[in-house]
């Protein structure tokens, strides 16, 4: 028998959102709409004599997986490998604490379903303060709108039917928890606006544009963001800023067409999913 | 511009299940439990004079793909083709339906969103009598639970967070029609019993063992469905029969264990998918 259970979970970008806040982390979370992404984190799980993350071979502290694996009732080490950017919106966090709830399961033959595991990866990240709609976003694949926020027994999910390269240029770090944490007013009325104008019409067309509108409206754009996506723009493409993260993405090849350096990938389509179980 | 748009839809293996009727056919269906399979059908639609189907070059009738398209006002012709044999349990019916909600929503522009087109082909199905559950199983992949029936804004669904190997024998061929309009009600109370089982401990080991005792509660076993299944048990393996067809399926390799000549295929992880738009 090797000891070590593997899950995969797809990057996710948030193009816009509204905080929806609530006493019960499980109810708790955003409404808004995002891609996942086929550049994902690996997250391997095995029993360890202290419990421990590793990122990339670096050891680090992440109270969202340290509170999975503590309502799992598992001591283990959980290490993440991949080659997205810490900090800059492309939801790590919510990738290694679902990639652990996932792993974790399997690994000690918990016999939980999907929808507990979602909730319990939810449930810490809100607690967490580390993300407060990646987790479900993650979980499904494809380009999600969160029609009502909280985990899987309260939110309410759809679609976008369609698949497309994505490219993402990222400029520098933001702590997601500070931005949280302050006045989202502005935020929570441009992310209300921006969700219905995408349930009129649910085209990646109309998420580009909804997320563009949105995070001028909200006053997100750092002067380097707002640059990079007029640059986009100009050249015929269409870009947007990942929240909450110093970085910009694009469809198609939005970003290289307009001279920057760019990492591609595709739409996720699968969602987080077990990789391989003990054997 | 190439005037044609593919999807991709898993077959789906039902192991139990419990009619849920309803006058609203996007409310009816069924609760239960199956497995979505890597073999699938690859739906094709392109614009035609008249509408017509065609599965691995047959032109033929099917009432739930063409009440899809008249739905989405498309006069097209639907093309598919898979491996999975008709009649036998595997949801090509479904797929078809699905599949021509994807491809014609992509070819015409229609910006529907996922849960519209999955209700859009569920509720297809049902009128035309065709399947109750596969559609909403198709769209989302892996192995799942229907806890409530009915399309995508009416429905509960759940997930076992497992993959696997999956092999199928078939036997012959059976009308899911003429089973489902007559009298089903110890299917129900068996299927009802199944599921709550399988919530109980949603494991795949769960999900076989459920479905082995509803079909020999519900009298669904013919002889020689029964002997296949009886063989894999003898030789260590898991088998069940899909519901409905004459037609063994198994985990791993329990039917090629037990001397049988199978197909093999994989738990689907992704669920119907537009493969590619218009170009």
């Amino acid at each position: 028998m090797t000891d070590v259970a593997q899950a995969v979970v797809p990057g996710h970008v948030t193009g816009f959102f509204a905080k929806e806040p609530d006493e019960d982390p499980t109810v708790a979370g955003s409404i808004g709409a995002g891609l996942a992404l086929s550049e994902g984190v690996t997250v391997s799980v095995r029993p360890a004599e202290e419990f421990g993350v590793v990122l990339n071979g670096e050891g680090l502290a992440m109270e969202a997986v340290e509170r999975v694996c503590r309502t799992l009732d598992a001591r283990v080490e959980v290490r993440g490998v991949t080659d997205l950017p810490l900090g800059a919106g492309f939801g790590v966090s919510g990738a290694m604490a679902l990639g652990a709830a996932l792993a974790t399961n399997a690994l000690y033959g918990r016999a939980l379903s999907t929808n507990e595991l979602v909730t319990v990866a939810h449930g810490a990240e809100v607690q967490a303060g580390t993300g407060l709609g990646d987790v479900v976003a993650q979980a499904r694949g494809g380009a999600t709108l969160r029609l009502e926020p909280g985990g899987p027994h309260e939110n309410v999910l759809d679609g976008i039917p369609d698949r497309a390269r994505v490219e993402y240029h990222v400029i520098g770090q933001r702590s997601t928890d500070a931005i949280l944490s302050g006045d989202t007013a502005a935020l929570d009325r441009a992310g209300t606006q921006a969700l219905s104008d995408l349930v009129e019409s649910p085209t990646l067309a109309t998420f580009m544009e909804a997320s563009r509108r949105y995070a001028r409206e909200a006053d997100l754009l750092t002067d380097p963001v707002r640059r990079v996506i007029q640059d986009v723009s100009a050249a015929g493409g269409s870009a947007a800023m990942a929240m909450l993260g110093e970085t910009v993405f694009a469809l198609g090849s939005g970003l290289s067409d307009a001279g920057y350096e760019a990492t591609a990938c595709d739409i996720d389509l699968t969602g987080a999913r077990l990789e391989r179980g003990p054997a």
